[in-house]
């Protein structure tokens, strides 16, 4: 899989997705991350690719053009003629507070693509002209105001590079995986046994594997239903473990 | 303010932070974003600062003193003695898919704390004990898995920092104003006039300060209507525009 990001920033996001997964899965050839700079497409000497807006107000807004020609020039390398309207042309990302909410599905569902443009807005945003041509998702990551759309376009790509197959081994991040049966991932402990007072609980060093298992599923459950009830819906679970989530959310949850 | 990122990849985070206008406002005094290693904090002489889950299963999980030590020495730097029970310890941030979900009140609350600690997890996770010991907000940015807590902290700094007093021009990014009264921004236009046969709306070119003022206000508001309904119930409208609101969603959106 192949991601392009559009961005006046290279430098940092190409420094900001250089985590030790996604650097190794770069290195097996998995998967290329490329950073555009926006600037090396602007059509004026002074490599600027902003101007004030049309109709006035305070700041300036990034032009058509520039954003254009590096959009041109990544479908080009990537073997797309735009010239050729049969051509089967990349989807791009627009990062915008304005877009659909970022989620697990989304990411799931933009794995699949092979080429996946993300383009990073700056100033007072971009000229509208050139996002009704280009861009096919708006996508914003949550209903936070940001410098700009580098973080999240860094957020995407990490999200969905784990999925892209042989990207993840087994001995990664479980901790993060919290959502893919719709349970909390309850709480782990390692050496030593007592810190500042805090001992392991007994259960998990009885060596009893059944057990342990089952006392992990029970805080998952039980974390789940403290935190983030609105999971519980989709929850995977036993009919077993339906009843001690009846029980626990009767007996504490309730009173 | 001080922002103090506890991570396993400090130069990930501090590149990533290297925008124009975090970095200006770093520059000024404003504010201050310090990564610091939590594997220089290791107490042996690998510098490892992870180890096997109690209980057994796949990965490994960062242990809680080194975590502690870093954290520690981040509060002495600030002036805060972890031995006097009085003192005011600094809010930390564990960003963890667990936590509740980042949005602008957040950020706007926690743009008022002099100091704040974020701790990034990684692997499998963190020892639990030590999450209960420092930790005083489980914060998430979105419902999707990322790889570790880096990208996460990245966001919240940014989108804290914007709001710190005077980080902020008058001429950034109003695009990303989007929520400040609950309306999406209207749409946007730089030279040239016409560009791949689109036009600038003609309004725009008129030199009509009110009726362009109406006209941006009236596309918020459509905008808004399309594409996020759900804050329209928030939004602050006049009358008139109240009534245009429901006008065109009579026409347009119930057919």
């Amino acid at each position: 899989m192949n991601f392009h990001i559009l961005t006046l920033f290279p430098d940092m996001v190409e420094q900001g997705l250089n985590t030790s997964i996604i650097g190794r899965a770069k290195d097996r050839g998995l998967l290329s991350i490329e950073a555009v700079n926006i600037r090396d497409y602007a059509f004026n000497k002074h490599q600027s690719v902003d101007d004030y807006p049309y109709g006035g107000g305070a700041g300036m807004l990034m032009q058509a053009e520039p954003i254009y020609q590096c959009y041109k020039a990544v479908c080009e390398k990537a073997g797309i003629s735009l010239d050729d309207p049969q051509a089967k042309r990349p989807r791009v990302v627009y990062l915008s507070p304005q877009g659909e909410t970022f989620s697990q599905k989304m990411a799931e569902e933009l794995a699949g693509e092979e080429e996946l443009v993300l383009l990073c807005g700056h100033y007072e945003g971009v000229d509208e002209r050139v996002l009704e041509e280009i861009v096919t998702d708006y996508v914003s990551i949550g209903d936070y105001v940001l410098t700009g759309g580098e973080l999240p376009a860094m957020v995407m790509v990490d999200a969905i590079s784990r999925l892209v197959p042989g990207v993840l081994h087994n001995d990664v991040s479980a901790e993060f995986e919290s959502f893919q049966d719709n349970l909390l991932e309850y709480p782990q402990y390692s050496r030593p046994e007592t810190w500042h007072g805090k001992q392991v609980p007994p259960i998990l060093l009885s060596g009893h594997h059944a057990n342990i298992e089952k006392w992990r599923r029970e805080q998952s459950i039980i974390r789940t239903a403290q935190k983030r009830p609105d999971l519980l819906k989709e929850a995977v679970l036993t009919e077993k473990e339906r009843k001690f989530l009846d029980e626990y959310i009767k007996n504490n949850l309730q009173s």
